[in-house]
């Protein structure tokens, strides 16, 4: 069977793996769910990702890959052409860790699910989910300007020259600051790389408007 | 010089990463930082690690790694043994989506700042913390639960019978638990590992308590 992808189209974690598998030239099935309509929380959806989150990669029978930088590194393990991850091991502590600036400091608190627990623990309006959001963006992003702006390893995109796993988390992390309108502005490496990023048809492609259940 | 783990006591990702010091055989000078006296926000500090976060490993002069998770994979990879992912590609999938589950959907909800921020956001008192830290414990531990106890590749530990990055991040968390004394009953597969886990010197020397900045 060909390889489904189980996500969503505004989902930063999914426009991470979908870039991630145009870059290595994967195909696959695009299955969507709505989350707002609990599309993710179905016994059958948990029975293959018991934590009810997009994406799960589908690669055979029973086969359910889950956690969309779990399965990239599975990705780069598994089919290594082109690399997303440099090839010295100081460089891919780098950009590890500039993804997971991203990945562990940022997505973790701006996903719907966490501002809808906002609204339903402590009453946040849509103004005060914004400001959550636009909070855990700035701090992150600022130190991330300067990861990327004060360092020779900086190139066209996060590490040298090649699009790589930081690429993919900050490519769909620029996406989902759209929702709340928040301006590059204060970050222009973030900003340069971005763009650097979108004229790369593996990453245009992945975007959450370029999918088939975009709104 | 010998390598200093720039951290704190209570910290769930230095706790993650002293374990997997220890495991591995590798010795370490202890720099303690108080958080909430602002000690990773001084201008120093920001020059090694510009998120102002802990843990910072400094293994030479001017070279700092951060992010706890890129850190134990350039160990994994620069100190191979013992061994923290399985040897095949779907294994180590497994183990690093366990990981994750913890590491990008409890912790980086419940830490410090987050906490602080929730106080000053929207007025959340100690009994608001503790009701949002349970939520998101709650909600991946059952789902972890789920995927633990569901699988044949469970064993003693997060996968087989040698600990590895799962247990990292298990082992942590359960620890980050206790400060609102959260109890591992309805997760008795969690509640078997972490007992497991702490019977290793390497994880129970890992532990807040037994640091020597602990209170």
């Amino acid at each position: 069977m060909s390889w489904k992808l189980h996500n969503f189209f505004r989902s930063s974690t999914s426009t991470r793996l979908r870039a991630a598998l145009n870059l290595k030239g994967l195909p696959y099935e695009y299955v969507p769910y709505v989350l707002r309509a609990g599309e993710t929380r179905t016994p059958d959806y948990l029975a293959m990702n018991p934590a009810g989150l997009v994406p799960t990669l589908e690669i055979g029978e029973g086969q359910y890959l889950t956690q969309s930088l779990a399965i990239i590194e599975w990705l780069e393990e598994t089919h290594p052409e082109p690399a997303l991850l440099p090839a010295d091991a100081l460089g891919r502590a780098r950009v590890r860790s500039l993804a997971y600036m991203i990945a562990c400091e940022i997505h973790p608190l701006n996903n719907l699910r966490v501002l809808q627990h906002l609204g339903a623990a402590f009453g946040a309006d849509e103004a005060g989910q914004k400001a959550w959001f636009t909070h855990w963006v700035t701090e992150t992003f600022t130190a991330l300007e300067t990861a990327l702006a004060s360092s020779a390893q900086t190139g066209r995109y996060c590490h040298g020259d090649t699009p790589g796993l930081a690429d993919l988390c900050l490519y769909a992390q620029v996406w989902n600051n759209k929702r709340f309108e928040i301006s590059l502005e204060p970050w222009p490496t973030i900003a340069r790389i971005h763009a650097a990023l979108h004229e790369l048809e593996a990453f245009s492609k992945a975007a959450p408007p370029n999918q088939p259940d975009a709104a």
